[in-house]
């Protein structure tokens, strides 16, 4: 097992008590945060709530500790972050396709199905 | 303010106890479920762990519901559910659009950003 | 397969746009509207994050709704919240217990290994 | 701000592929591993699907990815792991007494209100 495990993560950040409803800046902040990282990251279309993030997961939890960080540094006295993150040792995950593929594997499942149902 | 919120959510599920490391035939069973619900929803491209899902809470509520329900019948003795879920009282959230109008309201941040550099 | 599961949860509610950093008044509010909402409910000693609530899927779902309606009606224009639900068919949750009876299994088990080690 | 912020974490862990619908021993595992790591933390009474953790980021963080290195030693081809972290720059926060801080707040809150009704 290596001693930093490959992460696949998702995580959505909230600044509090900015006394504005809108996270829109706060969470451009972060992706210029990601973008610096080196990671393999997606603020995820159709999801604004999740940044799908993956990598060796010393990295991946020090990018996020960034943005926590830069979201300060903007002003929000406080930042509270929910982090989905899983690892596996079954198989190699592809670097960087670790969430891309669990999508290909549900919709080749449907696409079998709809294709038995004629 | 209306008696059954407008939610916007994103949760991911996980079968346990299913003795398969591969969750893909389980999420599947779950679009199945969520195309009957007539909500908005969709398996995250790129994102692996979430699926977006958005209507009245209650509705949304019980669409995830369903997913346990079709999930066990499949054979899993347990299930565990991870909900991001958010309500908001100061604008209307264009019907079926929650999730897609925070995505663009970040890209235009960056975008504008981007732009004054030059 | 019970019309409407037994759900065993945990959530973690955050209003936003309050300009306020502590949450403590809207953690309280949300209390009060478990409290009538009958259901087996825990505001966690040593886990300032989670509000542990039990019972039918359905009324869980309901109470958590209602604080979110009732931190809308004191001043946040949004409220994110952060579910964990379970549901298992392999046997009956104890009614009121199911959150406890978990902590009490790993209890036995590190007991009986401690007791081992002599 | 430091460079390393404190952080105050929820973690709920799930062993995947296991064919268990158990998941004490795994739990136990965990608490082996944080008991090793010198951190506070509480496997919460009331509340089996979160272990509060608290300390630096990036502790904290190792402490979980150690929790997945031991549970995937026993056997687990996949882990996936929900963390909710908070980090805040506006106070101090006593050392291993964040969580319990939090809580004790809304208690003071619903203790004079009821006070108050007399």
């Amino acid at each position: 097992m290596p001693s930093d495990l490959y992460a696949v993560a998702d995580f959505c950040l909230i600044p509090m008590g900015t006394g504005e409803s809108s996270v829109a800046e706060y969470i451009a902040e972060c992706q210029r945060v990601l973008e610096k990282s080196g990671l393999t990251f997606k603020v995820s279309m159709g999801n604004g709530y999740g940044t799908n993030l993956e990598g060796p997961w010393s990295e991946v939890s020090q990018a996020i500790h960034d943005c926590h960080t830069a979201v300060h540094a903007k002003g929000a006295p406080r930042v509270a972050t929910d982090i989905r993150i899983g690892t596996r040792v079954d198989r190699d995950t592809p670097v960087g396709d670790g969430n891309d593929h669990k999508v290909k594997r549900v919709e080749e499942i449907l696409a079998r199905e709809r294709a038995a149902a004629y």
